[in-house]
């Protein structure tokens, strides 16, 4: 199917400049452009590539200011990478998707099924489970008694989602992402033994959550732990018991959050950070990729880096006085020399 | 169902402190109670909610002194977190439990399977499987060939074992865990070429053990990882072939243990720990998050923190400094100065 | 099956030192040597073993000199972890091979499977997916709609393999292993909001690549994620959208790479490491467990430590300073107050 750019740029509200009667057939990187094939121009790094691309059309901001001649044709929109997810949007709901429920599976008597579901093969529903409207449960996913899953969510193969959890609408888990394993509570029962401390709890997912490959979200010792609505987990998270995460917040990869922590809205948290229990973060606070937080953080929109962490500016300036010891400690040498000196 | 703080208290051998003849159906968190829950108060930090719960009944430890007059019945306890970790378990076993083979399931003719077995559908149990009684196997737990499994485990849906390991009785593991999975060798057979050594060897994990979802335990190259009795670890860990981890070891999320490494007994490690290969920690060590450890351990009980790691006050000492390095170098900078003028 | 030192030297090309006749029928550790076995020693820290070890036979370098008396007999090889790697893969390759289509599995009628495959029970093999020769996919292995698997791959139980993309020939992924999940991609699309950018590319993996346990490797937003001939991954790594491997770089266990970035070739990379996105590493370069690259590596062969990681020389000295901080602020007192006096 060719587009042209001029229908392009109807479609996203745009601006043409250059030829509109150019058409393309598929998406490409900038830095891998072919002819017949459409980009993007949103991260400044990659601004050089738009002078030599071979793309036939290119997104871009519409501040862009070209500083030397480009062949490609631009479409100028309000932000490029909304608009490229917008196109693609459009490419995805255009293919054909996956419906009806494919044998062999196992679903319980006791469970509702709403309309146009797809369930794959050796899916699993247990007991009471309740599935809206347009879910899509791929192959291999468990679903165990009594878990709610509304409209139009999406369980990719192997998804595992424990009894009683609450899943909402327009969610997407990925593969291997486990929903509702207990929390890890144990009483010392003797000196050095342990006594399990029974996760009778659960999970509570609200709608538009997207959950990343083998991320797991524990169910609470008591009462829930909760995702709230909008919020984006990255792959191969850990979510303790008792955890709540506000809306819209977002996690980069192989972070952890320990048992009882609240996160606020708004936060973006960094690969491979650190929470410690019994803590809360504020909203809007922004967390460096492998920092560590051990305390509570009250102020909003704090930018944090370290492990224990302070802020980012007061980090940044230690840490290159860190990587300068060595010269530190020869200049304490060389003090030490003139004060003997003048000692003398 | 419902129980008055006099039944509860008989059961528990507390004492009752309040009106003993209240009666609660449920559990729920002190900062969340409600009329008709029982909660429990262990960790200091939430102290001042036992005055402004609605909580009916909160176990609390037997030396709990109040501040302040409590609304809720309490009842005294020796350790208020293993008394609500006895009053939920006998909660869990008083539910349903799964039991029967259901299909489609795949179980070898050549398997032995114990009594009162659950079998979930899309369950694999390979040739010459040994299962004792009561274990429990849920949908998509793949079980390989020579596999022994004792009495009363749990393998949560999508545990994956290999062939020929030994997994001990009363056991959990949740979704996700992978057990036997090739340790990661590589032989160098030329320049940057590598050739894959075969790890022929298994995983043996001893009883009471409980493994959290996702936490890979891989098998060794030769002889056996070993998990021994009454270990605990949290998901996304990752132990590596032909380590060790000695009895009551406690270890947090996101933690790796590199090759042929040995962790003693009743030792707590913290959350998204490194530990180097060859190498071994003696019994009762604690290591702070995010520690890495690159030596042997040889102090019993010494708590470590860094990466590399060295003992916690030292460290906290040193890491407050590397907050004040930019006050430390004003410091010097004024040394010099002073030094400069004294020279005049 | 016994072989005798002779036997095995001549199959290794390796020199008998002590009696030839000697025979073995297994293989151990040589800290846990028995006689009848044969062990093998390549890492100095383990030579002081091979005086006291029981085993029959160890395989040890050319080059190995004995400062006492060694009771086993030995063979000498080239490289004897090399050659422990050959004889181990021809025990091996005497073993039975799991091979046919066990039931029930899914095979879609327009898959197209090679000679002498193994499905086992419960995989899911999607709609125009083509598999090579001698192809095993273990049971609830899923491969998505138009994936391609190269001649002699094996997939472990509960691997997951999204639609679309395409691996080598002579791979091993371990379980829990997932292919092509959506990379980690929302436009904001209001002040807190945000919109998918639906990922709509692929991910290839090339020949001879081993992937660990519930490792991670996500779909390109656009175009492919590319992991390059003979990469090794280990267990529970991170692999993000549009991220390229380059050949035979060897990455340890819970490392995590960010999208965009590229690493080059004969890499050797640590557990826990993180890389930030949008940024590329050298051919041949190092990098220390635990530590976080922020920025572009052009120098091949480098080797980094830290987080924001340096070279690895400084940041010894650095750490080892750091840990020396409370000294150093006492020195500086110390001055201080000597030119208090001196002032006077």
């Amino acid at each position: 199917m060719n587009f042209t750019a001029n229908d392009i740029a109807e479609f996203l509200n745009g601006e043409v400049d250059g030829d509109g009667t150019v058409s393309v057939n598929n998406v490409s990187r900038i830095e891998e452009g072919e002819a017949g094939t459409l980009s993007f121009l949103a991260n400044p790094k990659y601004v050089h590539y738009i002078y030599e691309t071979k793309s036939s059309i290119v997104l871009v901001n519409k501040d862009f200011v070209a500083d030397k001649e480009i062949s490609a044709t631009l479409i100028r929109v309000e932000d490029a990478y909304q608009a490229l997810a917008q196109l693609l949007e459009m490419y995805e709901q255009s293919k054909p998707q996956h419906v009806g429920i494919e044998q062999p599976s196992f679903v319980s008597k006791t469970a509702t099924v709403g309309e146009q579901v797809y369930i794959g093969a050796f899916a699993y529903v247990g007991s009471n489970v309740k599935l809206g409207k347009n879910v899509k449960l791929y192959p291999h996913v468990y679903v165990g008694d009594n878990v709610t899953i509304g409209d139009n969510t999406i369980l990719n193969s192997g998804v595992k989602v424990y009894q009683n959890c609450v899943i909402g609408a327009e969610c997407i888990f990925h593969s291997g992402v486990v929903i509702g394993g207990d929390g890890f509570g144990f009483a010392p029962s003797s000196a050095n033994d342990y006594k399990k401390v029974p996760q009778v709890g659960n999970v509570i997912i609200e709608d538009h959550v997207e959950i990343g490959a083998n991320t797991c979200v524990d169910r609470a010792t008591m009462g829930s732990t909760i995702i709230r609505k909008g919020v984006k987990l990255d792959n191969l998270i850990q979510v303790a018991h008792n955890v709540e995460i506000d809306e819209n917040t977002v996690i980069a990869a192989q972070t952890g959050i320990a048992g009882s922590s609240k996160v606020g809205k708004n936060c973006m948290i960094g690969g491979q950070v650190g929470l410690a229990g019994h803590l809360s973060i504020a909203d809007e606070v922004k967390i460096a990729a492998q920092s560590g937080i051990g305390r509570t953080i009250k102020k909003e929109g704090v930018v944090l880096q370290g492990s224990p962490a302070f802020e980012f500016g007061p980090y940044q300036k230690s840490y290159v006085l860190f990587k300068n010891l060595p010269k530190m400690r020869e200049q304490i040498m060389a003090l030490e020399k003139e004060i003997n000196e003048l000692k003398k």
